[in-house]
């Protein structure tokens, strides 16, 4: 099938130690022409939140068809199960730990299979790296045509979806959310999601600091203060023009951050 | 068009957040068969000289027909252009902030555009990521066989060429130049261009360190000494023999050498 | 010939200089349709151990007819050898410095040449970078299905073959082994080789520390205390159960590790 050719690769495995090229090898083994994209290998290890958004942040842009594997998995040879999702013609490999749950939270008409027929994992199977021995085979199974029925049973996912803490153009209004991913640049990525900026002036407190400012680019900002921007996937984000907010603000994922809207 | 199917990459994004993934998940959305070959992502944040020390090293590698994206892009979202070069058979995307001035110093028959065609952008435009919005879609479409001219009007980079400093094979000169990059085993680049060793003793200046000693090879200098060697794009270089010159001689990217030859 | 187009990559080269990209467009200039993965570039800087480890820890999953470039090369320009490995179908370019040692010590019928004819490497060679002058064009000659006997003579390696220490299903008995990997995850590798639990209690001493514990998954260890677990290559590795065993115990590549039966 010309168009299902596609795989996508999600991992904290880093890309020093050869994990990911297994991986790779064992897809391209089965699948040759396989069009094999990188999304992240430098999750912060077993960081399931950043996962979960670097992932929805990125699924959109991917053509139909296009099947993810997304392992960050700290339960890895436990008994948690591996999960496959199908919706909207997208294909998301990754064990039930919450990994999914920003995409489960954007996409309609879902339907998740467990991952349990060998008959498509690899025939010898570790019990530390089912990234390679289950989840890349299985991949290059869907991308061969396969259909996930096959796989296994349906199942209800033990991680739900999560979705974004939704800014409504109102005033007068308090919200409560949290950092979701610190960029290479030191950009704070929240999940507040906000199109358009809202009436009424915004105060973002995160740790001791109020920022009430609001930028349109990063050249925007001025001198050493940190900004409110939007970012390029609608949710709030906080800068410094040619510096790094994090550092500055000594912040970390998963850190709480509280927006008031006067 | 067979031929016209390499795209290749160089930013500042890093490979940790997805940035550089979205980027290609646009690309093969519209090109199923393109080569994507990242150069780097690696670039230090927002240093326009390193990035374009690093794509003047390798373009000339690539195939004829190759569209080279560069985003180290400190202006995203402000009014500076991005510019289209096409040349000797290769096209250049990059913002007009200098990011080329070393490939356009070394290229002749030289067409320039301002990508301005909003045809060929994604629908939908973030103000701080228009590498994904409007660089990778035009790659894509100029791989796809689309001309030039048709992204916008003629136009003179702000951010003009620069060349090397030539070391001539001759005595008694003296030369100002400086560092443009420092490689992962601690290699100072320079941008000293020498094809072959100068007559005359040379006397390379950093800091207030003096450095005689030159070699051919890597393995060739003796004990922790700094020395000179001709390093692989024919760039004059400062190496230790298993160790790290730069850590050794506290340098950093831009700072001043100088060059004697008695 | 269709099935003959997997280039994989291993160096120490890092991912932010360009030298990778430099590597790929020579090969992809003579292979457009090449598959061209990355086992890693994150070598510790001249750690020929170390790529010996990976490349063993990953070229099994690749299909026949995968060509291996391996540089990691503190002697590149001396007259050190450049050889050609051909065996069961998988070939591997590299220089004679060990690299290839526990390839050697897994594969059968093997042929060896060293690389010797020019006819095949770029016109311009550089004393300091002959991965990108020499061995990516071989890697792209033989892709396109040169024999390898057009390279150079039959010739003996240098550095031979290197077994792991197999430990046998048997109680009292004594083993000397040494670290070869620190994974992202702080997993500490060694070269002690074990498909089974064995008889008897294992005690592993590395430093001053001995480890007693056994654990079948990563999630199963307990507390903060380090343990040990059948790696994911059937190597014996130290684990702490959400932490960094290598950091814990300070421990580095080549280290010696001493295992007893009782």
């Amino acid at each position: 099938m010309k168009t299902r050719t596609i795989i996508a690769l999600l991992t904290d495995f880093g890309v020093k130690d050869g994990y990911v090229a297994s991986m790779k090898a064992v897809i391209i083994s089965r699948v040759p022409n396989c069009q094999i994209i990188d999304i992240s290998h430098l999750v912060e290890p077993q960081n399931i939140d950043q996962a979960a958004y670097l992932l929805w942040s990125s699924f959109r842009y991917f053509p139909k068809n296009t099947t993810f594997i997304c392992v960050v998995d700290p339960g890895v040879g436990t008994d948690r199960k591996i999960i496959c999702l199908e919706s909207e013609g997208y294909r998301f490999l990754a064990p039930d730990n919450g990994v999914l749950k920003y995409v489960l939270g954007s996409l309609k008409k879902q339907k998740i299979v467990s991952v349990q027929n060998s008959k498509y994992f690899l025939s010898k199977l570790s019990t530390t790296f089912q990234g390679r021995d289950i989840i890349a085979p299985v991949a290059a199974h869907l991308t061969n045509g396969l259909a996930i029925k096959n796989l296994g049973p349906s199942t209800t996912p033990l991680f739900h979806a999560e979705r974004f803490v939704e800014v409504l153009s109102i005033a007068h209004e308090q919200y409560q959310g949290k950092i979701i991913n610190i960029d290479r640049f030191g950009n704070i990525v929240t999940n507040y999601f906000l199109s358009t900026y809202p009436k009424g002036k915004m105060l973002l407190s995160v740790g001791r600091k109020t920022i009430s400012e609001f930028s349109k680019t990063y050249a925007d900002g001025t001198g050493k203060k940190p900004f409110m921007i939007i970012g390029s996937s609608e949710l709030l984000e906080i800068s410094v023009r040619n510096g790094n907010a994090a550092k500055l603000l000594k912040t970390k994922i998963n850190q709480k951050v509280n927006l008031k809207i006067e």
